[in-house]
């Protein structure tokens, strides 16, 4: 609806991709709705993915003994993070919506991807203690993991070699996103688009835009362990 | 045993931190039984993480759309792979024993380390179809995941809001190295060593030291959905 917003983050190398052609079509839907679309195309921005001590601008908290945690934490309450992160945040902090859209690497995210998890997502930032999980500091905002995987959908089935889908989308969905009091809408899977016909990918692309059309109305998952392992 | 090779896969920035302790500790105690240890360590390499056209030295097999799976499998056959990973390619042909040493960040591996399986772990060198699992091509090998956690072993525990901590084991475990032939041993985990005494850090430094003293009899676990979600 007018006045949302939404942040895509993306993370693949190729434009021509179909991981490209479904950030392509969300960007088009949403702003379609009215939305504000912000796109973060990590690849193309060079995005650093290693927790680094060049993530904080000045001195150190503790400079006898580097821990990445707790500089972030005190570097981000005196505004000291470095620019790219201070950047990041401040889209998120805008966002009703973030919209993950990546290849299925391993069982998860591509690197470049994790490392914009691990270096934008700070403790005071996304969440604070005992400010986690339903109290996390980005609840009222809403995600969604969107992937495509090598293997069909019959590989990653209940009882299938690979295991149920679900399982993977834990520490994703479970350990990032609801530890940050993100809730999560269903995620949208394009089961082994390489292995399909350029037919099958187009109707990919029309069905991703056909579930943004009424994703508004969609209630969250109910994020607990039996959502995932039942 | 005197002859076996070890490959550590070291992922902190401060030598000083429980982590580089960890690490000094198995390479001390496994030279001591007469392996030979080599360590990545990655920070100190500066590891590149992202998966990029770089990877690929000279032409694509595709220039027209990049896709990093195929290039990188094609790049293998043909002996075209950046050096830094068919360094990293050569460690691990050579290694009996894979020990990844590292920090839990958001459920999983910082994004360095999800970097060196990515790019690494190619089509051609650890698996090709149909030989994954089982019969994954870096069979006869061993892998242990030894992390340090921020949360406390009850906040890991099944039925606690961060769930049982096998849970998150699954995509590394099983996703990653099972999925190369890899056999898994149980993983190592000091539960939240920034909330103990500097006693109870030296212990799991001495528990650590011990377990390496038997690890070659342990069996390895049983990589399948019931070790995880039963």
């Amino acid at each position: 609806p007018p006045g949302r917003k939404v942040l895509i983050v993306y993370a693949h190398q190729e434009p021509k991709s179909l991981n490209g052609s479904l950030k392509r079509v969300a960007v088009e839907e949403l702003s379609k709705q009215g939305c504000s679309v912000m796109v973060s195309d990590l690849y193309e921005m060079q995005f650093e993915p290693r927790a680094r001590r060049n993530d904080i601008v000045g001195c150190l908290h503790n400079s006898e003994e580097f821990n990445y945690g707790l500089e972030t934490w005190k570097a981000y309450q005196r505004g000291g993070l470095s620019s790219d992160l201070i950047e990041e945040q401040k889209k998120v902090q805008e966002a009703d919506l973030l919209i993950f859209q990546f290849p299925l690497y391993w069982f998860s995210m591509p690197a470049i991807m994790k490392g914009w998890m691990d270096r934008v997502l700070v403790q005071g930032f996304a969440y604070e203690f005992p400010n986690c999980y339903d109290s996390g500091l980005l609840k009222n905002k809403l995600a969604l993991f969107s992937f495509t995987t090598g293997g069909s959908k019959e590989a990653y089935a209940k009882g299938s070699i690979s295991g149920d889908i679900r399982y993977l989308l834990w520490p994703m969905q479970h350990g990032i996103m609801h530890f940050c009091g993100v809730r999560v809408l269903a995620p949208h899977i394009c089961f082994a688009p390489e292995h399909v016909s350029e037919e099958k990918r187009k109707e990919m692309l029309i069905a991703w835009a056909q579930r943004l059309k009424t994703l508004w109305k969609e209630e969250p998952i109910n994020c607990s362990p039996e959502w995932y392992f039942k």
